[in-house]
């Protein structure tokens, strides 16, 4: 097992969960991955990115849990098929680089597919006015959604990331049970609020949060 | 509006909470406030401290909610009443000590009665087998509860808990919506926690968390 110190980051849209991942990537000089892995995924695979993006944020159409017992039903669809090979594809890679470094992954299930290498797993929230709010920050110059279409679309991305959390690992998205840490940014500033909780990983001091080593 | 900073502390019974509470202040040089509230309310109801505990750990027996609207309902029952002076005292004491100074709160629908003063609200929660753990490790000496009876015990409080809460604040207990930071304890040492969560709240750096200042 990895001696490595792993932290995973769960994460609703628009709350800033990405954004502190990557500053805490760099304050810590922990490795990061984000849209490496869909790139490691669709080379392996042999798929376009785009497809494997697709995949990675729906969960298959054939609904059943597969977290039970040790090994993978029988597909019964070509497309379910897939899906189970990409999200395969997925673990497998997330796993890969929790071996090599020192890391953050964000979202992915990434929680659930190292829970053998105790990561310290972050969730990231927000109320819903700050989320438009900071969707708005970031959108593309010349993106005009009214309220009620930024606030649906939203709502239906995180749907589709607990169905797809929820699919993968039986586990209700979000429930603060499966973290170590919740954090609310809807009165923060993620730039203020990243060395703050990079600090609580500070070796110096006595462990506070251990990141757990094996 | 007071100046002062303020932070809340909700907990799950057995989660560290108080203690975490009580080692924050003592690093943060914050007033802390827990049985003083009880001694307080009951000298000014001259009820007596026993009496007021018991009231302040259970909802009034009629059920109906009494957040609504901005005046109490006429209260139909002595015993319900009763209840309801003794919260609204709590209450008046509770804003006076956050006008006095800096000040952490634990428990007593702090949160809620201080929305105004928008206080840093935590809430600090565990898993059942690491509650039970820190239970027996401060149960009195020759206490001989079982597992189960332990288990029971410590739902039971929470469900009181929960039940008062959602009776004075209209908000479901817990749900991190309502707090700022959410700390899972099942790992942690909190003597060792409580440093790394105070220097969330250090002044010299970038505020990260700001105890908001009004």
């Amino acid at each position: 097992m990895s001696m490595n110190r792993i932290i995973t980051i769960g994460r609703e849209f628009g709350s800033g969960g990405r954004e502190l991942g990557r500053r805490l990537s760099e304050r810590l000089g922990f490795a990061y991955y984000d849209q490496e892995i869909i790139s490691e995924i669709a080379r392996r695979t042999e798929l376009s990115e785009q497809y494997v993006q697709s995949i990675v944020e729906h969960q298959p159409v054939i609904s059943f849990p597969i977290h039970i017992g040790t090994s993978f039903y029988p597909a019964p669809t070509p497309v379910f098929d897939q899906s189970m090979s990409v999200y395969q594809e997925q673990a497998r890679i997330i796993e890969e680089m929790a071996q090599k470094s020192d890391c953050i992954i964000v979202g992915r299930c990434g929680d659930y597919i190292l829970k053998e290498y105790e990561p310290f797993r972050m969730f990231v929230y927000a109320d819903m006015d700050s989320k438009m709010e900071r969707c708005r920050k970031k959108a593309p110059e010349g993106e005009k959604m009214t309220d009620r279409e930024l606030k649906q679309h939203i709502q239906g991305i995180d749907k589709k990331r607990a169905k797809y959390y929820e699919f993968y690992t039986g586990h209700k998205w979000g429930d603060k049970l499966n973290f170590d840490l919740c954090i609310n940014t809807s009165r923060t500033v993620i730039k203020e609020l990243a060395p703050a909780v990079a600090r609580l990983f500070e070796k110096d001091e006595k462990s506070a949060f251990t990141v757990q080593h094996k």
